[in-house]
């Protein structure tokens, strides 16, 4: 059948670019996938604990953890999707609303592999030399486009676009999706915005700060229309019984999160400063740090610590873009404290 | 905006049926979902325990599932892909092969859903009045598709399709789906005759017989060019950590399920039995027996129950078909007496 295979294949799924993970290797330290390396609240283990009587039954909680993600957003169940990760709403995105799609360069790779994989297509702006966004040259460009795919703080630069830039481009009435995966180690929400603009879709995810990217539960914050329409691309079932009580509990203890985000984000201001002393780093609002490798191949950079421990995310060159890239995530902070000294060697 | 949003929403998705899911209430029997009501091995609990120290990273723990379920299915690690339940595959599927797709009508309804929401068409077959397949007219109307949906035994009849129509269908070299997610409870499988047939795809699930409905985690089998097709339109990430170690422990297990499930066979044909005294009955091959209410109208005869505690599932009317149909799944032999006693008083 090896020759009819190919004539069902839908004619874009060739050209589908491959996403590439950060690396696990059991007893290494792992700065390479902006986790959240002090684990979840202690609360998120009883929670676990109660899910284990109902593995067998089919997930059942979606209203009370959007009731629950609501009153963290100060908003309204009915304005919350949950997804299997933020990833998988902008699936639903992409299902629900006609291309073409546009995106910064670099941000983060899915937004392009998602439109590819339903055959849209998704256009990009570059970031200035410093990874700052000109909004004039990003909206002129995305005319052609219907959604917008911006991501605040940005991944992997750490950088971040003011709100005033975020209503000039809210303001020209396209989908417009913010993925604030980074939101906690920022502070600055596009949540409030949701109050004038029913264009907005605001992303969000317990992967980052929460610490429970292993369990997949993100969601997605916007005008009640689009969250119905968002539902009725939705497979029922799509974020499991046990993060569905992990969530909960982890917003019942807010507090455990914001005081190991508070430690990461003095741990991450140590970190540039070290690394900004050899290598030109870029000022992150997320928990990662950009740096280009400059004289230094990233490949080589990225080894040096591999050969240590450490694995860091080596992104090689940006297209467009002078350098070489390395993103370091901050982990807790003895893992820091390791990276320091491995780069001091350097 | 709420005018221009119905400019970018894609023109199909105002076309798409809700899928309706089975009602979990706290303190009644659920007979609604097909589940397993004995739970899981209690070594799916020890797993859950080894999860927790990982909640923070990312799963990481694909390929050694895939192996595990290889040796299960008595094949290699390279034909299989994981997916947040079967549920995904159909997305996979879909996303990577051109419709239009056909189905069985009755069958799981998530297929025509799931059609939809990528908007294909998709065309459906009636089977016979007792629910069995008539392939030559399935293959007949199938020569206008690419991708067919077989759900064996099937959902929600517990009807099968023997092996050699099976066969005549695989003959005709379209993307042929088998939805196995009630192997367990028939025992027959079409796995060997992937040897023969690369255009096939089996679709299992960890959520019937392993008793992990709320996890979400299913898997499907195919030649290894259609398992490589479908991981490029895969999201990374989509089963979590938890549900990984929890299925590897629950094949490490077998004896376990394999006891709860022939527990369950017994008493299907008790249920079977008393229900045929009063009503057409369907032999079922799998968990669940569906029955025609007549001359009690099915949302009466499922408002009987839930008054006594126990959820069914009312499926109505099945277009084309005479009679109103209502599915009761096989609980554990303490909820079946209960189901009985409630059926008695009738």
């Amino acid at each position: 059948m090896k020759s009819r295979l190919n004539e069902y294949v839908k004619p874009w799924v060739n050209d589908i670019e491959a996403y590439i993970p950060g690396k696990t290797i059991e007893g290494y330290v792992k700065l390479a996938s902006n986790e959240n390396n002090y684990g979840p609240s202690p609360r998120v283990m009883d929670a676990i604990e109660k899910a284990k009587s109902v593995l067998h039954i089919y997930p059942h909680k979606d209203d009370d953890v959007r009731e629950k993600i609501a009153g963290y957003c100060n908003t309204k169940a009915e304005n919350i999707i949950l997804g299997n990760g933020s990833d998988e709403l902008l699936d639903l995105i992409l299902k629900a609303f006609k291309g073409p799609c546009i995106g910064l360069n670099p941000s983060y790779s899915w937004y392009k592999i998602a439109a590819g994989i339903l055959g849209e297509e998704y256009l990009e702006v570059n970031l200035n030399d410093d990874f700052t966004l000109s909004s004039e040259q990003f909206i002129d460009k995305s005319k052609r486009a219907n959604i917008l795919f911006l991501c605040n703080p940005n991944n992997p630069t750490g950088t971040v676009i003011p709100e005033d830039k975020l209503r000039e481009i809210l303001d020209e009435n396209k989908i417009t999706v913010i993925d604030e995966a980074y939101y906690e180690f920022y502070g600055k929400s596009a949540v409030p915005l949701l109050k004038k603009y029913d264009n907005l879709i605001v992303l969000r995810t317990f992967a980052k700060a929460f610490a429970l990217a292993g369990l997949r539960i993100g969601y997605g914050i916007a005008n009640s229309n689009i969250i119905d329409l968002l539902y009725k691309v939705k497979m029922p079932f799509t974020t499991n019984s046990v993060a569905q009580e992990a969530a909960i509990s982890a917003l019942d203890d807010l507090r455990y999160t914001e005081s190991r985000v508070n430690k990461i984000i003095k741990d991450r201001e140590i970190l540039f400063n070290k690394l900004k002393q050899k290598f030109r780093a870029f000022r992150s609002h997320a928990n990662f740090v950009l740096i280009d490798t400059t004289p230094i191949k990233s490949k080589e950079f990225y080894e040096w610590f591999l050969e240590r421990g450490i694995i860091i995310r080596n992104l090689g060159k940006f297209n467009g873009f002078r350098g070489e890239y390395c993103r370091i995530s901050v982990g807790t902070s003895d893992e820091n404290r390791a990276f320091i000294r491995a780069l001091e060697e350097l």
